[in-house]
């Protein structure tokens, strides 16, 4: 099927009285109109001509102020407004907001670090903050804290953990380590969460609850506000840090290897967030790995044949799990001990750790993921995307979540494998483990240049949603295309989380400014936009 | 002060009507309507003759479907609720309701484990299940997983986490480690959070969200919903176990103490919330101390001379720390050498600990801190009470959430300690450590037979939360009769939690049915009711 003009308001420029009173408030430079430096702000994975997702404006606020002044003129001019921190989670489709002609809310001049508590080992940043920068702020400044980082290092800390991202420190529950928000309402008003409701409270940044109702996750997944400013935890450099590894030989071997590593997991043997790695996806980011064509230059998928040539070839395994262990070098060598003899039970398992002194690892870990796991950023893994799809390769993530069992991990697999092999697409999962759930992370690639292959990517990708759901796995993030399909999977009861979570949007954003449709969540005045989205 | 008669509506007997339809839902022995009856489940440690949180009725659902029968009932007739589960907290007011009159939602009969997924270490319970009543579920089945207990085992796993209540294992911070909720909600309708709002999905109690707003958090604390079953995560059944102490022996080592031990938790070394406790309230728990009159026997407070004349006895220190560790033996004792290495900065501190195989901890763990840090519950804190009221005492908790620092727990305690010795009240304090906060208990103790000790103890809580927060230190969680005061001091910006708070509630809960009043949150039809409180 060809690509269909887009069904649904295309966008429109933003009228002049909204373009001044923007102006006005935030100074003309912070208002951008012009189609090309709009442009700029896309969806850098979409089709060219695809312009369902194309903003009117883009303003760029640079105090909390400012951003209350933002809503407020767009309650009064009724605009659709879409928050972005720095809008590079590209898979997800970056800044582009769900409804064509909404006014973009770029958060990249809101770039502080407000403070620094290494005592508490936490942080207080802006939305603008990335974890470059917070990365760098910390070492400029000689702390003696760690941050977390996901595997690219260019993305909002706030802005991912608000997005329910993940990273590979003890912290790498991004969500879960936000504690203490301060939030602009849709009305224009300013709210603080937690202990932060207490002026001069001391404890705003140090725990996670207030008194009465806790309001935080309202504002995560969400366009019930902006958020500000937030506290963010962080963990003491410890005095050693292990990045260790585990290979299998065997693609039957998953199973054994997700249970061997559960009770790990469990019993805080591992502390962080380890993640499980097909050979394809490791390879695509290591030094001295041939191309695909040079793996594989059939059509249809690299055949499992292809891949076992290429692990073998790459000294990787079947399956590689990096995992990282931290503490006194005592209770490290302790867990690393526990770590082998759990693993051993897998036949040809391959357990690895390199040491590391904590405040000389800045200098010494080399490979990413010694990097990553010590919270230290980068943009290694765009490799991935020009080993598969060039310099100008796009892709979409289809990431579901499943309980950390062998056997729910393989029964989400062989659905994946199956319908991806059947569109001729690579299934080259990357896997991020949490306490007791697992996402599975399957990378759908193509060349946004090319659009009938751009197409079959977007329409496969409702069908893995709706053929996962069916199997009892959901999807827990996904590209603003696909919201609506993915909110409907969760519809036990008649729908009655879109309905409690629509009420409350009525509740609190009556003009249906913020955000509208993000999630699938949709305000009254725009609920007939709900599925409404392009043929492509 | 004398008591004054309750300036509020006193409560009135529940209508013909509404108590017809409740027992045609709920059958007639699930609705008691006499004095006698309804009076079982008052605040045990009021003045006998206060009737200003005496409700008209208690009902009591055994189902979901049971209880969405009485909200819609309560809707119907416009009767407010006030539901408990087991309405054991005494010092917080029992099950008795923030308005007069209402009727009492009893959860008792709703009391199933509904599942123990032992490979996940996750329970389903419904909230009539007691701490005692899942503890003795898993030992029944022989699940080799430990629930995390508080100091009394009588009350409701759920009832205790939405109260954000505290345990001390890994698990202790027990409103964090509920995942999946099943809700009744203002209207009657039946909610499912997380990954709950897809049928069928396997990952509910696995994973703490869905996809978008996460809802959780606004039915803690909270009359927005009637929480009717939640996952409860557990820990694993440990190799190892070592149930630890840290005594230090003077009144000025507090400081070096907490920020001595802040590292440890920082780092995971310690992973349970540890506690720290005053030698009046440790004594008043151990076997064979004396009792208050043979440790001071003169008027007002238990000078310094003779508390620690009192902890030489029972050979305890000024302060007492119990902590625990868990793993394989070898990752306990590097972590033990860790403690005592850290702790060893202190002059004359003492640290000792004792191992328990994790198997065998139900038998062989005989003193409450090695139990409750097992998650065996038991009611031997009872004990304190007696200790210093008699058998029929009472009294009230003042808890307060400081930073994890030395600096500001002293700078509250001495408040505190000023102000109780101004009445006369000893000032025993038991601290809870979380991983940046702690958390300090102070208990005002009382015969509530005797109507002056009781009121002056009513009249000084409001000011200790006037004067703690203008400190900076909030209350985390209170008794009804001070709901109000406590809210007021969270009013940071034209107390825009609180108008945040009132706007979801008449947007979910438009009569006002659910818990009126509950931490400060009024509906608007009862919003005059606010601060109207029995003057003392």
């Amino acid at each position: 099927m060809p690509f269909q003009p887009p069904s649904q308001t295309a966008a429109r420029p933003l009228s002049q009285a909204a373009a001044d009173a923007f102006a006005a408030a935030l100074g003309a430079d912070a208002v951008l109109t012009s189609p090309d430096s709009v442009d700029e702000f896309r969806d850098p994975f979409s089709h060219p001509a695809w312009t369902d997702h194309a903003a009117s404006a883009v303003v760029m606020p640079a105090t909390a102020e400012e951003v209350q002044a933002v809503v407020r003129i767009a309650g009064e001019h009724r605009i659709a407004l879409w928050t972005f921190s720095q809008g590079r989670n590209n898979a997800y489709g970056g800044p582009a907001p769900r409804v064509p002609g909404s006014v973009q809310v770029s958060l990249r001049r809101m770039n502080r670090v407000l403070e620094v508590n290494e005592e508490l080992a936490y942080a207080v940043v802006e939305p603008g903050v990335r974890f470059f920068d917070l990365y760098d702020h910390l070492r400029a400044q000689g702390h003696r804290v760690w941050s977390s980082a996901p595997d690219l290092g260019w993305g909002s800390v706030i802005g991912n953990a608000l997005d329910h991202g993940v990273g590979y420190t003890v912290d790498g529950d991004h969500a879960a380590r936000l504690c203490g928000l301060e939030v602009v309402l849709p009305d224009g008003s300013l709210l603080r969460t937690g202990m932060g409701a207490m002026s001069g409270n001391r404890s705003w940044h140090a725990y996670p609850r207030g008194f009465g109702p806790t309001a935080d996750g309202l504002f995560k997944q969400s366009g019930l506000g902006i958020v500000t400013r937030a506290g963010i935890w962080l963990m003491p450099e410890p005095e050693c840090y292990l990045s260790g590894g585990v290979q299998v030989p065997r693609k039957e071997d998953l199973p054994a290897l997700v249970d061997a590593i559960r009770p790990l997991l469990l019993d805080r043997t591992i502390q962080n967030q380890p993640a499980i790695g097909h050979p394809l996806f490791v390879a695509a980011v290591m030094d001295g790995s041939p191309t695909r064509a040079e793996v594989y230059d059939g059509p249809g998928p690299v055949p499992e044949e292809a891949v076992l040539r290429l692990a073998r070839h790459m000294d990787i395994g079947r399956w590689n799990t990096r995992f990282a262990l931290y503490g006194t070098e005592g209770i490290v060598d302790a867990r690393f001990a526990r770590v082998r003899q759990a693993l051993s039970v897998i036949p040809g398992a391959r357990v690895v750790g390199e040491k590391f002194a904590g405040h000389a690892v800045h200098d010494t870990a080399r490979d990413q993921n010694a990097q990553v796991q010590a919270g230290i950023p980068s943009l290694d893994l765009m490799r991935a995307l020009s080993w598969y799809s060039g310099e100008g390769g796009g892709h979409l993530d289809f990431s579901t979540v499943s309980p950390l069992r062998g056997a729910d991990v393989v029964r989400a697999h062989a659905l994946l494998d199956d319908r991806l092999a059947g569109s001729g697409l690579d299934y080259d999962p990357a896997m991020i483990l949490g306490q007791r759930h697992i996402i599975n992370v399957a990378q759908l690639y193509f060349d946004p240049a090319d659009e009938k292959q751009t197409g079959d990517a977007y329409r496969l990708y409702p069908e893995l949603v709706r053929t996962l759901a069916g199997a009892g796995y959901g999807v827990y993030r996904t590209h603003v295309d696909f919201m609506d399909v993915v909110a409907d999977q969760y519809g036990w009861g008649d729908h009655a989380l879109r309905r409690f979570n629509e009420r409350l949007k009525d509740a609190l954003d009556p003009h249906g400014v913020l955000a509208p449709g993000k999630q699938g969540v949709w305000p009254a005045g725009l609920r007939h936009l709900r599925d409404v989205s392009p043929s492509r």
